[in-house]
């Protein structure tokens, strides 16, 4: 099991430097192209098959200069053929030349593809700082 | 696994049923109560473990004076013990005696036992309109 979580948890990390890439031919290597994939990106509505995945990172892809991710608090957990992970993404990005950072909270899910891990599914969504605090 | 899906939705949908009811005792017959189960609110922190994750539904369910729940786009899968499904949340609420109407993505992850499904994982975050429109 500890074996399954670290290999979840280097198919996480794999996906953030395909992030970082801004290449697609990187990013199609970590998903899973079926329709049953799907992503929220932080704000926007639910992406729900390959197709429309692949699209969104295209114009992400296209918009943005530069993106480093700085991943952290990194919980997998494997059940089975799905293996699943929170983390905290802590972003430094020039999008259309404005340079910002910015903490988002991710849910990536994985399944078991042979001996690796493909994404199936990726929800991120801004933190709310404020929001935290006074709330939990 | 057509029944899983459907006995996965069946507990997706439990699940706002009892945050519609504001009763602490309903939410907790929910959830897998270990060191596993996550929660990310809208905008909040990750929230980790059963105690963090029943506090915080306590907080929430002390400051809303009604919630009412439309669930669509719900889309369950289920691969062996996993289910996880998407949704999204239109959201009829009265915080503090403000009225709202929001629609908020919700990654709802549940894992099996015995006959039943028990949440293991909530990640919900807020659609921004404009940006789904702009960027997808």
């Amino acid at each position: 099991m500890k074996d399954d979580e670290a290999q979840v948890e280097a198919a996480n990390e794999r996906f953030y430097r395909a992030f970082e890439s801004l290449d697609i031919s990187t990013m199609e290597a970590v998903w899973a192209h079926g329709d049953h994939v799907r992503c929220i990106h932080p704000g926007w509505g639910l992406l729900s098959g390959w197709d429309a995945v692949r699209q969104s990172w295209e114009a992400i892809f296209q918009s943005t200069r530069e993106m480093r991710f700085s991943v952290s608090d990194v919980r997998p957990s494997v059940d089975g053929y799905i293996g699943w992970v929170t983390c905290t993404e802590n972003i430094l990005s020039d999008v259309g030349g404005r340079v910002g950072v910015t903490a988002v909270l991710a849910t990536n899910v994985f399944e078991r593809r042979g001996d690796g891990w493909l994404m199936i599914h990726h929800h991120a969504s801004h933190i709310f700082a404020a929001a935290a605090r006074d709330d939990s």
